[in-house]
């Protein structure tokens, strides 16, 4: 299996935490957003929006976005199960993940941030604002939505983990205050001490700099 | 079952044309956003972000999400299946989903549109072509994932037709131009025909203006 990622990539950094919660062993591919490796004709050929993370499996099928590719792990390598519970136990932890994944992130992405910069002037100050903002806003519904013992919705990680922690590890590169968010700072730090996120974590990966 | 939604709301509309598709029956609880109804602490209580749409199971289950209440709904009422196939078929359609769910939709919405316009000083001009550009990118990668027939994914509709559609209306409420994307107009067209999906249009609601 390949996984073509950046190590900054919140949306790639969510399936290495998955592939590695899963045992699944995978080949990165490294795909260097900052100089443009995602725009070449071989890589859009790979994943129609030329954005990361795409996952070719072993049977040659290449998948995309992240949320999509979540499913698919959960759903051809069910152990240990990330999506825990009945239906309903299921849903609250599928809403944590839309959060991150939808309301948050890809307003803080490098496309929407340099729209922001070049076509409305926007300087370090209200692009930082605007980051902020959608952090914060999201981390507020968040914090209300789990009760960290020690992992989000309870005693091991599920897909609501892997999405929180690479929103942490955003907020805290653009200095996000979190004081406000005590179980989405413990949700945090039971993950740091668990291997698999460690294994996963932007600093661990060849292509950081 | 109650559906606390907006006519307008591409999230609620979305779940309606879920729930119409499975032959569920539900009671619409209009949440009127320009009024401000989901800012009250009765809303608030329900929906931590205070979003469109919440879904109240009838047995009391309180669902935010959009992405995790149409999971809910095809778990709990699986047929006819809106993600039908095997784990990789069904990976395509969340990732079409998802183009619109994440890449498109949060971009696009009243807070960010808000942002825009008061923090940023954007102008009609500045916050149409903001919206036209999400739009585009997300359908211009959508047109070369989908093979009307005469839905998204084959001959029956799926969760990808249901995120298409509301997105179609966006668009031409916002006049963004669909020259160049023929086969995602033919699924909203298939779509139009359909009951399911007509029943559900903003247009067809109670609180329509």
């Amino acid at each position: 299996m390949k996984l073509y990622g950046y190590f900054r990539s919140s949306a790639a950094y969510r399936v290495r935490i998955a592939l590695n919660l899963k045992g699944i062993a995978y080949e990165p591919v490294i795909v260097n957003l900052l100089k443009g490796d995602n725009k070449t004709d071989a890589y859009r050929a790979l994943h129609p929006q030329a954005k990361v993370p795409t996952l070719e499996t072993d049977e040659g099928d290449v998948l995309i976005q992240s949320p999509a590719i979540l499913e698919w792990i959960e759903e051809r390598y069910p152990e240990p199960s990330l999506l825990p519970g009945d239906a309903v136990a299921r849903a609250r932890i599928r809403a944590a993940c839309a959060i991150v994944a939808c309301d948050i992130h890809p307003l803080n992405n490098l496309p929407a941030m340099g729209w922001l910069r070049e076509r409305l002037g926007a300087d370090d100050a209200a692009v930082n604002a605007w980051y902020a903002h959608w952090i914060t806003q999201g981390f507020a519904a968040l914090e209300r939505m789990i009760a960290p013992a020690p992992f989000a919705f309870g005693p091991q990680p599920t897909l609501a983990d892997l999405h929180i922690v690479p929103q942490v590890f955003n907020a805290r590169r653009f200095s996000v205050p979190l004081e406000a968010f005590p179980k989405i700072r413990a949700v945090d730090e039971a993950c740091a001490a668990h291997p698999a996120f460690a294994a996963a974590a932007p600093q661990n990966q060849p292509d950081a700099t």
